[in-house]
């Protein structure tokens, strides 16, 4: 096992990584940007570097100050956490070449799944269901032929994109050219690379996941699903698992084919293979994540597996100590993504607690958050024997939650929850759209 | 199923109960006394009511003001929490008189437990081992001559007892008649019986005590056992579930002699019986605690039932939907009870969190302690897959936890988790000692 990992990432997930290690015995190092110096993780780690100035790409995107900090305190692996670097294919490699441990797959493979070409010949390859679609164009007039082919409307996604950016719906065809060229530009902006694929559009559809955990030794488990479809700007708002919908065969399908797309690409670590799920129940392959989710906790929660603690072990050469047939999914779990539009102080922080509530965070009274990085400052999570049970739940925890000094979405999880759309439990990625207006 | 409960309690059971009920949909009414119009209980519930001055013995004990409020604003059932009227037969029959449901065990099995005489009778006649000692006596000259038979060190302890009041620990036979005249006076003030019976004394053992649920169809399950030897004052300090040197042998015995005992008394709904068992792993019945205990948190980790809802779907008459053979310990759950030796404002209230962290507390930031109640301010919860993981989770949740403004014991709690005979697990109720002095 590492006797020590540094953390290479902020905000609740450095938390979270820090406490898996601290369970795990293993010594912690956090990185931290200027702006960052009263962060929660740089109190709770066992040491810190500040790595660079407040803005992400001269600090937490900085790979060499990284890895020399790594290097520094003798750090032998590198958690990445979600977002930053944690699906940067040249990181990880650099992390190889130093002799540092990247916690989740192969550089390899981050790479083959980053872009969004060849993780679609991957899995069609596999005999994995993917989207009807093209290759990527960097040519417009090559990419608008193409489109009428495929028929409007349709989706214009970026080869290397994620995060929801690079993205563009194109409902008609004179629309195309624009949108072709705003994603372009978005594209080379986000990732540096302008190329874009198109795909059908499936809609009304599901945003269904499917949690992966593989070892070296080549065991592939599926933790079961999550339902993301509650999305704004193509950003997650809430997530459950198991799907309320999801017929006990569906899941099992989906399961299947999951494991076998992780095999078909040499996949190892934790994972998350993103699927668009019609009416009719058909399923394609949306893109797969190569690293941990945000919304990891709701899985955790129902499969009582602490998914961090089984990245560690994996990445240090420890196999599963279970196996498909142990996974039960006990019960159900929502998450509820905290997010500010402000930054400021936190006057008052007050958090609901009792048996399976559980709020992530790296807020603490008095701490300032500052105004770079993520929006996201909490997730609210609850788990209870039945939906009906765990919706109530959540209410009553969201109730219970004070972040003052920040404006945080509350109001709008409430909304969620009472929506019957939710409660009925057949929703779709459509269901943000009346609260857009 | 009840439509409103009134919880006869404050603090973090109280805050517990409700949140129960807020997941099962049941509306609820708090009572608070003058002391407490800002407590949280009082401000997480549908309902308030203030019942009377600051001093239990003028609210919280106040039967007829308690039965008022429930009848007043309609609650059909009683939640008596632990402590308080939780074990007051008299009240469970008042309850039952205007036609409440009190959500516990029948009054008469309140009475007959209650009475530490009858319950050994009661276990004696079950085949339960009992700790060999005496009926009741008032003489304190009939007592010595008895004591004398049974022979030194042995304990003096109240029949109507419970809590630590009214025990004596007589190690020779010069100092009993002084510790009987001071037991008597103890026990007459704490439960009106100045009675007081003898028992052999057991020693070293550890006190280890079985969860018991049973419903009205006589179903009755065992959910495992709990180790509460670290204790101060005859007050629990820790507890943690499984007990770390307990075979599996071991535990099928105590669970089924449990299961006997809670049949023997035609016991319904949540009770926990406690046993000293002594270092060749004999156990002896201590007495049946016929209410929840504060520490069901660490059976409900490793069990994943939630105690209070099946304590109040039990009371309304619905059965248990799961077997003994359903009822997996899994993992290893510590609880550490945060005591206060000061009243005051909280300035900072900083909580642990993350997967299997809990923290009960009716506690918030700018909340002012007052002085006339319990001392136990909240409790901490991990649970992790192995002891090791669980008493690094513990510690590293223990640092993270800051209560700004009061005098707590989390130093006293880092003592008991990093000392070696903690770790190496097989202590017993001896452990504290070496702190006392």
């Amino acid at each position: 096992m590492f006797s020590k990992i540094l953390i290479a990432n902020r905000g609740e997930i450095a938390v979270r990584i820090i406490r898996a290690c601290r369970e795990m015995g293993i010594a912690t190092v956090a990185v931290y940007s200027e702006a960052d110096k009263d962060a929660l993780h740089v109190s709770l780690a066992d040491e810190s570097i500040c790595i660079g100035k407040a803005a992400a790409s001269e600090s937490y995107l900085n790979m060499t100050a990284i890895l020399s900090a790594a290097t520094m305190t003798g750090a032998s692996a590198i958690h990445p956490g979600y977002g930053l670097l944690s699906e940067n294919a040249k990181f990880a490699e650099l992390c190889a070449q130093c002799g540092i441990t990247f916690i989740g797959p192969s550089y390899e493979v981050i790479g083959k799944m980053g872009d969004k070409e060849k993780a679609r010949q991957t899995m069609q390859a596999a005999g994995v269901p993917v989207i009807p679609g093209s290759d990527a164009f960097t040519d417009r007039k090559k990419a608008a032929k193409r489109a009428v082919e495929i028929g409007f409307p349709l989706m214009i996604k970026a080869r290397s994109g994620g995060g929801g950016k690079g993205i563009r719906l194109v409902r008609e065809e004179k629309d195309f050219n624009s949108a072709f060229d705003v994603a372009a530009r978005e594209a080379e902006a986000a990732f540096g690379d302008g190329a874009l694929y198109l795909e059908k559009y499936v809609n009304p559809a599901a945003h269904i996941e499917m949690q992966i955990l593989a070892d070296k030794s080549g065991n592939v488990i599926c933790m079961g699903e999550r339902q993301c479809s509650i999305q704004l700007n193509n950003q997650k708002l809430l997530e459950e698992s198991p799907a309320p919908t999801m017929s006990a065969e569906k899941r099992k399908e989906m399961m299947e084919a999951s494991v076998k797309a992780a095999k078909a690409c040499g996949y190892e670590n934790a994972g998350t293979i993103e699927y668009l799920v019609d009416k009719e129940g058909n399923f394609y392959f949306m893109e797969m994540n190569t690293r941990l989710q945000v919304e990891h906790t709701v899985t955790e929660m129902i499969t009582g597996k602490d998914l961090v603690k089984w990245q560690i072990r994996i990445a240090a050469g420890v196999d599963m100590d279970f196996t498909q047939d142990d996974i039960r999914l006990d019960g159900c779990a929502i998450e509820c993504r905290i997010n500010t539009r402000s930054a400021g102080r936190i006057k008052t922080l007050h958090i609901p607690g009792g048996p399976n509530v559980r709020f992530d965070t790296a807020l603490y009274q008095d701490y300032t958050v500052p105004p770079y990085y993520d929006s996201m400052v909490g997730k609210l999570i609850v788990k209870a024997g039945t939906r009906e049970e765990a919706i109530r739940k959540m209410n009553a925890a969201l109730c219970e939650l004070i972040v003052e000094g920040l404006s945080v979405n509350i109001e709008q999880q409430l909304d969620i929850l009472t929506d019957e759309r939710f409660i009925e439990g057949a929703y779709d990625t459509g269901f943000m759209e009346k609260y857009q207006k």
